[in-house]
Order: C-alpha cells, then structure tokens, then sequence
C-alpha cells in the first residue's frame, strides 16, 4: 500500500463519532484510512475508539485531542458537534461536520458523501469560520456555583410543573427589564437558529458580533428580542418563581434558587468551522428550514 | 336594623374568598353584612369561611352551593375564579368576580368598589356572559386514566429539564398533523388571553364558539395558531419526548407516557359570569393586557 | 354517440375559465364534452365562451348562471374562484374547482385530473361546505358611497407612498380600539388563509363561525390579531392618514377620504363549495401552505 | 449683560427647528438667548431662520452648519433628526435632540427641560454615541438612476392598490432568497425600532454593527428577519410587481421598474448623538415603546 504524502497544513486529524450510534463503526473505520492512506495522523475520540471497536489509532480524550489534533472531524448530529466544539474550544481546534443527524444545520456535509469531501477538506480546499461561544457563570449569595460554555444559548427556564418565572435583567450593570415569563434565551449567532428560533427570534449570521435575548412565552404582549453587541455582559436574576433552571446548549442543566444570578458573556475562545468550498449559509437556511420557502417559487439558482 | 327587601332573581349568594390571603377577613365579612342586610341569604365556601373565621353564616362545599346558592360572588384572582368555576360548572352557578388579585382579567369588579358594586349586581343590574369550558379525558393503552375540565386550556408541555416533544394531533379523527415542539397549548376563549396569548396566540372573543391551538416553542417555522369550531374533537397523542406532562389552567398536573392520548372537547358545561352593566371586553383588553396600547394615542373615548 | 343518464342532483353545469389563460381551451372543451355526454346540460360563462371559442354552448352571464345552473365547475386560480363565487353568492350556487394557478389554495382538484374527478363529484360523489362571505359598505359625511362583497377579505391600507393610518374600530357600535397602522384586515375563514396570515394572523377553520380582525404593521407593539364572532358588526373610521384605500379580495379598489367610515358584516350570502370526497382541510394547509413542515418528518400518515 | 466664559469643546451651535410648526419660534429664540449667553457663537439653520424670525443670528444651510458648527441642536419629531442628520452625516456634526413630536424616540430631550438641559450638554456633560447610516443605489440596466442615504431604513414596497412583489436578495454576491411579499425592509439598529418593528423585526441595539432585513406581509410562513454584519452589501432586484416604490426614512421616494436593483450599504458616515449623562437605551424602549410592560409589575428601579 503506498502512501500519498501531500502539503496540507493539517498532520493530525481526529475522529469523533456520536456515542450510542449504531452503523457508524464502519463508516468511520473507513474513513479512518481513508485519511491515513493520505498521509495524516490519525487519532479516535477515546469513547468513539471504545465504542466502534477502533484498532491501531490512538484513542484520546478531549483534551488530549485538543492539545495534539490540527483538526476534529466529527460524525454526528448538532448536538455532537456543540458537545465536542465547547470541549476544544479552549484549543482552537477547527471543526469538520459530518451529518448523520436529523437536521444536521452545523454539520454540513452529508454522510453518504464523506468518504470524498472530507479529504478534499483536509486538503486544503475549504472555507473557514470562526463560530462565537458564550461563558457564564452562576452566582448564589454572592458565590460562584457554577461555570459553563456555551455554543448556542444558555436558557433559563421554569420547568413545565410551575407558573411563569419573574427575571431582573441587567446588561452592562445598566437596568434593562423585569420580565415575566417562562423563561430567557440568550443565543448566540449560531444558536439563533436552534431554540431562540423556536421562540421568535431572528435569525443571526454567524459573522455578526451580536448575541440574541429571546423571551419564552413573555407575558407582556410588547415584548420583542434585542440584539446585543456581544461583548456586553448580561446578568439574569431569579426575581420570583418556583422550579427554575438553567441550560447550556440543552445539554447541562442547573437548578436555580431564587436571587441567583447568571451572567452571560461572550468566551474570548472561538470555534472555527471549515465548510466545503462554496458554502452557502443562506442555503442551509432555505434548505434545512425552510426558510421562506414557496411553494410556487422553484427558481433558486443554486439548486 | 331595618332590612331592605328587594325583588331579586337571586336569593341565596355564595362568597368564596381566596385562600391563603391576608387582608380579606374584614372586607369579605363587611360585603356578607351588606348582602344580608339587603335581605339575601348569604352562605360561605367552607375553607373561605374557616380562614376568615366567618360567624353566622352557614359554610358550604362548593357542591353544595352549586346545588343551593343563585349565585357566587368570587373574592380573588383570576385563578380563584378558575378553581371554583370548575367546580360550579354542573350547577351552572353564575359568578361575580372581585380582583383581589395581580391581573384580574375576569375578575372585573375592583375590590375597592365591591361594597359598592356587588349589590347592584345582585339587585338585577347586570350583564350575563357564558363562558364555554373543556372537557378532557386521558387514555393509556385504550383505557381512560384522568378526567379533567378546564376553562382556561389544557397545555400538553415537555418539562424545563428535557428536550422537545412531538405530538400527533387529530381532529374528528382526521389527522392534522405531527408537531415538534415544547407542547401545545388548547385554549377556551376565555384561555385565549392567558397562557396561549403569550405564545402568540390571537385573542378569540369570549362568544365566538371557538378554540383555539396555539404551539408552544414549535420547531417548524411555518407553525401557525389555528382556530377551530368548538364542537369539534381534539386528539393529541405523545409519539416522543421525555418528561411530558398536561396540566389544566395549570391548576392540576399530570405525568404521561409515550402514546398516551389526550382527547379536548367542549364541555357540555358553561359557567355564567356576571358583569356590571357598561362592561366592555374591549376596555379589559386595553386596560388590563395594554392591548395596542400607543404611547402617544390618548383619546379613548370611554376614558 | 351513445349518452348515459345518470340520477344525479345535478342537470345543468356552468364552466368559467380564467380570462386571458392560455392553453385552457382545449382541455375546458374536453370536459364540456365529457360532462355533456353523461347527460347533463353544459353551459359557460359569456367571456369563457369568447376567449375559447366554445361552439355550441348557450353562453350566459354570470346573473344567469345563477338562475340556471345548479352547479359551477371554475378553471383557474384562487382568484377566479374569488371573483365567480362573489358573483353567484346571491343564487347559492355550488362551486368545484379547478387549480390552473400558482397555489390553488381553494381551487383544489389539480388541472391533470380534472376529467377523471369532476364528473365523480357531479355524479353525487363529493363532501359540500359552506363558506361564508362578508358585506360592506363605506359611508361618507353620513351616506353610502360603495357597497361590496368580500369572499376573503376586506382591508384598509394606506398606499406605499404615506405614512401610517389613524383609524378608529367600533364593534357592534362599542368602542374597540384607535390603531396606527399600515391598515387593518378583516377575513373570513376562507381569506385567514391568505393576505391576513402573511399578516400574522392565525388560521380560521373554514366551518368556524369567526372573522378576524388583523393588523398591518401596527405601531403598537402589544397589538394583536382577534377573532370574533361572524354576527358582530365591524365599523373602520378613518381617524388620519394620506392615500388610504380600501379593497375586497383585492380585486376591486377604492379610495377613501378623512373620516369615511367602513362597515364590515357576514353577508346573508354563503358559497358552497363541493369537494372530491376524503378532502382534508388539513391536508392543504399541509401541502399548500407548507403549514408546520418539518424537514425530519416525513411519517404523514395520509401521504 | 455679563457673558460667562466656560472652557468647553464646542464654540459654534447650531439651532434646527421642525418646519411649519407653530409655537417653537418663542422657546428657541429663548434658548438661542441662553446659549449665546454663556459664549456659544449661535446660527440658525436658515429654513428654520427664516420661519421663527430669528433675530441677530447668522442663517445657514445645512452644508454650511456642517462645516461652521461643532453641534446641532435640533427641535422637532425623529423626523426632524432623521432629515438634519443625513444632511449633516458627512461633516460628523454631533446633533442633541429635543422632543417636540409625538414619540420622540431619538430626540431624547423634554423640551420643557431644554433651557436647563442643552446647557449641561454643552458644557460638555453628556454621554456620546455614534450612529450608523446606509447608503443604498438604485440602478436600472446596469446604469445608475439614484443615490441615497438612510438613518433608519430602506423600504421596498408595494403600493396599496397592487399585488404581492417579487425580490431577489443577494448579499455579498451570494444569492439569499427569492421572496414573495408587500416588501422588505433593510434597517439601521436606528431604524429597528421604527418600520421594521411594526413589521415583527427584532431591536437591534444601536452600538451592534449589524443590519436588519425585515420582510412585510411575506407570503411564506417559513418566513424571518435576519441580522447581518453591517459590512455586508445587500443588493434587492423588483423580479415582479407592479407599482413598486422605493423610500428612504419614509423621506424620499422612487418609482421602480421591473428588474431594477437597490443596492444598500452602510455608510462610511456616521452620526454622532450627544446624550444627557445617564441615558439608558433601554429605559427610553421601556418609556416609549411600552416594550415589555407589565400592567402588574411597577418595580422599574429607576423610576
């Protein structure tokens, strides 16, 4: 077997697969050397190695990945990607989404076409993004409880067994509003078309430098999401209301007291994203959400 | 003391105050003198009776006022009105209702104005209005499980701690369609401007024979409230989603299990309400949910 | 050329075509033939029969056709179906209808199948539904300027050229709201479907007995859509405002001055609407509307 | 008459008025008097000059005020800001805005307190904020036909008495969408809490470097405001329509024709706003947008 040696600015990739996935052992194994035959390093996820039965690459965890790997590819749904981003994220290590998800809106690059993109991408041929991530941390009494990323949103939430919450909103110290609710998203670009959307928000591409706050089913008929500049800091009491938590990315959750605080930041960690060459942010839109989709209007030039 | 007698249609009024409120004691006991004095029979809901340590007045289930009060005069808020208007709907007690309350959407009569008010209301000078309820039954592999009415809605709502939910929903046995999304709201439109207008469902005026659907969080972005006759049969069925609950006027609760079957129809039920004549529906929205509200439009005519 | 007879409620047909369409006289001829040669007597409209060249075909104006004919079968968009139906409204003559246009949201048998379907539903086959139909007419300075009919809708709009509308909304002369605005819509169940719901508004089932009043941009952010009863009375005062109009379905226009008033009621008229039997009301919202699609269900149990 | 020296960044004031408007010549002769007092060299914008009868003061057009004066005080509604402003974005002119209108959004000033509170301002006591503007060409066959600046927004629209339009969007060069509606509106964070938000926008925060595209009346359901990177050029092509116009701070308007292309960017301008120390953005959206009010809630710490 000969070995292709080729100038890419990448050695090391990483696989990641979604854990719990049956029928990616396989695909995954293939594409594995598929990448090795071209000359990169490969290495596994230590979960995904264990479970899809990875032999002779070395099995790693996050941080470990984080420290060695160029670059992570990534098999799964959105949720995968958001789980892995925010580990790497303090390393900066870029990101190749692969879609063997649902709606697979981050991960860009279907499945069945793998085998031929993802070399094309480590080759050298893609376009780079840099996705923004959210810090926040909780304080009760005055005393940091607990501390998180986020890739979408962090959600404060009554949970579905108790009446509306009552939120205090400050944004850079400066009063914004009380609000009563279920609840608040406070999205990222990239989470602006996950929950927040769900909720009425806008939609916010990725390049903007903006984050969203989205009310959950706001009792005052006036009430409408803002648009923040995302270097502004945004602090969230639980003013009134039994049961409420909060969530990262709907994937950690945190029961909260009343008079804890959340504060939101922007992460000085970003994320980057490579995309094939031609990706078009707008046709994921029209394409995975239908986003003003007519069905008398067929003549999208792109298709 | 001279007793006034009066020709009413009413001769035995029930109070019902809110429980757990501080304050109502003297008010309520005031309001049962000025009745009794006008020469009705006046009779206490049990437990408003045993807190406010009422005296010489006999104290009543509410099933026993249903079956011997003309009409109940409700001390609280909007969910006090609820609660008892659930329990008189069989009897179809008509009701007063006093704001002693936050919102006091139909609690229409101000508690400063009661001594006042009530007795013209009970001497003839009033408006009646009936308001429609729902009915619903909970099946569980075919078998019924849970009963409830709601004059609200009945909410079918993932809980704070879970993903989203899907649900089938059929009407008269037809399918309407599959939906993803936080829960769904089924609202009465005495409901419609509670907990569905803050997921932005319209206002459904309290004598259109209607109901309304209103999503809660959905994920398709093309989701729309849809209002339906109310003779018609609501079937929503748990096809996935963790943690899903139904509660009605978010008074009572109830866990369910995937393929549970919530049917919602219309109650043979209604329950009268009572307004002061001049009452305008219109003015509450306005006045009490600041609907349309200009900051610079100051000329209601009614003001 | 043999003739079969059948018993049908049916003896005489009216076949309207869309004016100005291309291509429809051919296949309008072809079903003319086939409907007469079952035995019914095949009449057209009077521009119908000109644009096409129909031969040998009593041609008659739309007043006739509702003196003569017992049933319409209408070739077109939802447009013609609009304009046709106001027209037969008086004489209670039922449509079926054809889709040659971009939606065909209420035109709902499709072009291909029109020869095999439509003589199915005028052998008896078919599922009839009223829909309603709202009347209105404008006062100036006291006396009636304008009287129409309106199948979807009636709207108030100021021009693209002008500010915002002031204007003032009475509803069975009480006081509902002074609105600043772009306009406001008032739709029947049937035209909930179309300009009202890019509005914003919610959706009517058609059978509900409801209108919808929705705003045009509002200035208010706490403005909402609602729903009344289809027996109210509906009175728009021009309070301020440059350019304002007023239209019925769109399709006839009339400049308004300062404090013309418009009343908005149901018309005593209904238009039935025959269906092929298994129409499903929620279907088309499905399929036309693209109505709660999601990208990842696909499990539509009527597909 | 003692004239006070004060050290102070300023030397040149200017004076704007709103035309044809009664009742401000008294009051800004009045301040123009205190202001001169304390060693400001006043002019008068020369429309303005010429209306109220300014006395004693030099009278400018707008490029001169640009060149001449260091600050622009202007008197009127948004409208009045909104004009001057654009006039002025080329020279950097700081403008201070006093309400004389009917929201007075960005005129931020009572102008019962502008004899106390202009003079702080300028003395140098206020908080500075810059704001964006857009510059939008219209070309017809390639050829320039138009050319125009916007404080809050680009509207293409439809007139009242047409159909639905047809546009194309491409940002960056990169097709976005085709869409059916009344229009699309392109917006400043500025113009997000005026046009744009009647039409469902989101608030865009005046310090985001972002732009809003806000359809109207949009005919697909799947339909939503997107925020963009304010560096990104948004280039609208009329594809179909009639009578469809083209308006710029609803100041300016222009017929379009079919196939006609708006191109819009943000300006290298920007707009200086000169704020009394402890203005709060979101405290004037709380005051005179009523966003997020509560009929219950009265515990506005800064009230």
């Amino acid at each position: 077997m000969q070995i292709h040696k080729i100038q890419s600015q990448f050695k090391t990739v990483a696989l990641v697969g979604r854990s719990n996935t049956p029928g990616i052992a396989e695909p995954l194994s293939a594409l594995a050397q598929t990448i090795a035959k071209r000359g990169f390093e490969v290495v596994f996820e230590a979960q995904t190695a264990e479970e899809i039965g990875a032999q002779g690459y070395p099995a790693l965890q996050p941080a470990e990945i984080g420290a060695r790997a160029d670059v992570a590819v990534v098999l799964g749904g959105d949720g995968t990607m958001l789980g892995i981003g925010r580990q790497l994220a303090p390393y900066r290590t870029p990101l190749i989404g692969i879609n063997h998800g649902r709606l697979g809106f981050i991960t860009d690059i279907a499945f069945s076409e793998m085998q031929e993109v993802v070399p094309q991408l480590l080759a050298g041929s893609f376009e780079r993004e840099e996705r923004s991530l959210l810090e926040s941390r909780i304080t009760r009494d005055g005393d940091p409880i607990y501390h998180a990323l986020a890739f979408n949103d962090v959600v404060v939430n009554r949970s579905g067994f108790s009446g509306m919450a009552e939120l205090r909103v400050n944004v850079d110290g400066r009063f914004m509003y009380n609000q009563r609710s279920d609840g608040l998203i406070v999205a990222t670009p990239t989470g602006s078309t996950a929950y927040a959307l769900s909720s009425q928000g806008p939609i916010l591409h990725p390049q903007l430098q903006g984050i969203v706050l989205v009310p959950i089913a706001p009792h005052a008929l006036s009430n409408r999401p803002i648009v923040l500049p995302d270097d502004c800091k945004v602090s969230i009491q639980i003013v009134a209301g039994r049961d409420v938590n909060v969530n990262f990315d709907m994937q950690s959750f945190t029961a909260l007291e009343l008079n804890d605080v959340i504060e939101v930041r922007r992460s000085r960690h970003t994320v980057p994203f490579l995309h094939p060459v031609g990706y078009s942010y707008y046709r994921t839109l029209r394409k995975k959400l239908h986003w003003n989709e007519h069905p008398s209007l067929q003549n999208d030039p792109e298709d």
